[in-house]
């Protein structure tokens, strides 16, 4: 645009008019919340005029408007700051009117508006954040919830590549207290990007003038800030890890990730898991914290999916209500039926799905799995369709009915097992969570199925009409 | 006893003879397989005696021997045996021959047989056993599953509370690669009980001069080998440790767990839990390698225990036959509300579980948590209550049977929330598995109960004699 002509005679005027403009501009669309007409604004502009309009700006609308900025823009607007306002600019992050507007932002605007954070900024906002601000200053920092970025922390060592071990044990000393651990160090170049890492198991056998670069591993294993916590997880329990780095979209180190924080997650995911198989959403609050709504609001959403399958199950036997009219015998039957069957289809999708959740089953061996699980349940249905024929006959001596009982619960249970083994298969073929296809789904399946079955098989069985 | 007497002239050939007695006594017995009697026939003997025996001993039947010993005699004996058959008695410990007499034996006879082994000999024995060796003679050291003793490993760094941090780091560095870790350092006294511990970070901050004793923390928090290792993981997750030691009995240190291993426990931990929530027998096995004998096994006990539940509903209904001849619409309800009813049991069920393997919830506030229960059940039982009423009158028209329906539903999830609440409760109370009292035992009792009280309402409400 015509007012950043680089002119000297006429760019002290103009600067000075287009600051004042960008300044009443800035204010007025930051008031009005209008976000990317303020982002658009700010995209001409230079780099140190933008820091005097954000130092003249009231300090809630400071740290929105510094947000706004592209990330190569973000870092030299920065630098442009004061060092009161480079301060005061961290404070900001932390506060509650600022992290308030940001919540009333959708996710898909959160990330249209706001670049990724230049690294140096990022480190030296989050050393001054306690764990609890960190959290709260995660949406503002753009990191979704359940990723690396969320769980980081900048409390590392890092190294030189050009150091003595002694100069770097010096250095070690000196941050030993203020680093979450000192046993990886991690070693970046001068713009910050990760160029090897090194264990301090490594370090202490050195010899003393042995350098850096002589001893580090440049095959570095590490995370991007949005890589799932869960992945994090699992990278660190497949390669025995003590800490994984993290690091932005341009390979710069922006934290580092601690095994004992991973327990957590892996505490936290395993709850989730659960949950899912015991049909129940599961949310960050604690047990006795949840007030009594939000219980009953994540387990109503599964319960009234579930009743819909259920009222097919209802309809299936309203439609056959003749044949229960002239044998009446065969409702008794009906709640073995379903739940043995519902029994059997549990236990398989419970396997199969803690199966995919360890990865020690893949998708791509669905067949040999569903067949494993057919054959289970066909040999559990023979022995309990057997014990059940007996008692059948036992209960109220009539063989067809009793043979009808025996016969259906064996094929229910092939049924239930190879639902239950092959639907989380099918769903984490298509990128589903496969926990959806849990054991209440599959005993609900189960019930619509498995009266059906029951009723045409004693249609024919018993020679109805 | 006679023959033990110090007197110089009588020893010599009193002990040549006694030697003699013991040999071909000792052989004989454990031929028999007579353990009990060989573990007497060595009580009164001498330790240099034993050794002797010992080493005249056919090769499977030294480690056996030498297993009866008790656990001070057990170090006597060790020390008084030549180099080489020493260095042959830690080689038997993996024979396949004396791992196959004890596998064997009940874990009982074990226990009251095998007495602990002594640190110094444990120590030397597992460095000379591969991790898979390891596993297999556990049971020969007398370490059960599940149990520290299994998981622990023996390569430690021990300092001693006099060196300097000078001459601790020398130790370390001819450690650091035959070390699991050498992050945290084992501080012992000459009788090698753990007398404090110390941390690599806080050694390389420390002054050359300073000794280990200045440094270290004398308050440990360590493990005995018969710990559980779901406690150990426990205590690894609380204290954000990266190794605990374990200790005998004796509090002399035999080895330490590192937190690599401990979340290969805590996996394997999860997945039990998850197997019991679904029904199923967990094993060692993985998936594609145990056969399907094993599966069938694995998950017919429980189906049988829900099958005989189920049985009873069959009964109930049975006994119940005249309403439903009078009134079959009834019947096709009752898919309905059993199993909406245990598909509400299992969520409460799998949230109380959940929280009482993470120790959120304790048995402590057993009455808090039945009555949140209970409250969410009334909860939901009316929001599904009043969409079945309205639903099951349009399905039949017939208005007392739509509404029986619909008070029984609230009904039935009331109960089944209370219960899914009160018996992992109870069972935890009870020192069972609250894991016992899941999803699938919930739904199946909560089919029995509901039918009944379905019945029974319908009975009063619909006037049927």
């Amino acid at each position: 645009m015509s007012e950043t002509q680089n002119t000297p005679s006429t760019l002290a005027v103009d600067r000075r008019e287009l600051q004042e403009l960008v300044r009443s501009q800035l204010q007025v669309l930051l008031e009005q919340g209008n976000l990317p007409g303020a982002k658009a604004l700010l995209v001409p502009v230079q780099p140190a005029d933008i820091a005097e309009a954000i130092e003249d700006l009231p300090e809630a609308m400071q740290a929105i408007a510094f947000r706004l900025l592209g990330k190569g823009e973000a870092i030299e607007v920065y630098e442009n700051l004061d060092t009161s306002v480079q301060q005061a600019l961290i404070e900001d992050f932390k506060r509650q009117d600022v992290l308030d507007i940001v919540d009333k932002m959708s996710p898909d605007d959160r990330a249209r508006l706001f670049d990724e954070l230049p690294a140096k900024f990022v480190r030296s906002l989050l050393s001054q954040l306690s764990p609890q601000e960190r959290e709260a200053t995660a949406q503002l920092l753009g990191y979704e919830a359940g990723t690396a970025g969320r769980i980081m922390t900048p409390e590392y060592v890092a190294l030189k590549e050009g150091w003595t071990i002694l100069r770097a044990l010096d250095y070690i000393r000196s941050r030993a207290f203020v680093s979450e651990t000192i046993y990886y160090l991690f070693v970046t170049d001068a713009a910050r990007r990760m160029v090897g890492i090194l264990s301090l198991r490594h370090l202490v056998t050195g010899q003393p003038e042995q350098t850096i670069g002589d001893l580090m591993t440049r095959d570095v294993i590490s995370v991007r800030t949005d890589t799932d916590q869960e992945e994090v997880a699992r990278l660190v329990q497949r390669y025995d890890f003590l800490a994984v780095p993290v690091v932005d979209t341009e390979e710069r180190l922006v934290g580092i990730i601690t095994v004992d924080d991973l327990i957590d997650v892996i505490e936290a995911e395993t709850t989730e898991d659960i949950y899912a198989l015991g049909g129940v959403q599961s949310g960050g609050d604690s047990y006795f914290q949840s007030n009594l709504f939000d219980v009953a609001r994540k387990r109503v959403v599964w319960l009234s999916i579930l009743l819909i399958t259920n009222t097919v199950t209802t309809a299936v036997i309203r439609s056959q209500e003749d044949i229960l009219q002239q044998v009446v015998a065969l409702a008794a039957f009906i709640p073995l039926l379903i739940g043995s069957g519902g029994n059997v289809g549990a236990q398989s999708s419970t396997v199969v799905i803690r199966g995919l959740n360890t990865q020690e089953i893949s998708s791509k061996q669905a067949l040999s799995v569903i067949r494993r699980e057919a054959i289970a349940g066909t040999v559990l249905g023979l022995m309990l369709g057997a014990v059940v024929t007996v008692w059948a006959y036992v209960l109220q001596g009539n063989l067809p009915v009793a043979v009808t009982v025996g016969i259906s619960l064996v094929a229910i249970s092939i049924l239930a097992s190879t639902a239950g083994g092959a639907l989380p298969l099918l769903f984490d073929a298509l990128k589903f969570d496969p926990a959806l296809m849990s054991a209440p789904f599959i005993t609900t399946i189960v019930d619509v199925l498995g009266v059906l079955l029951y009723l045409t098989l004693a249609r024919h069985m018993l020679g109805l009409a």
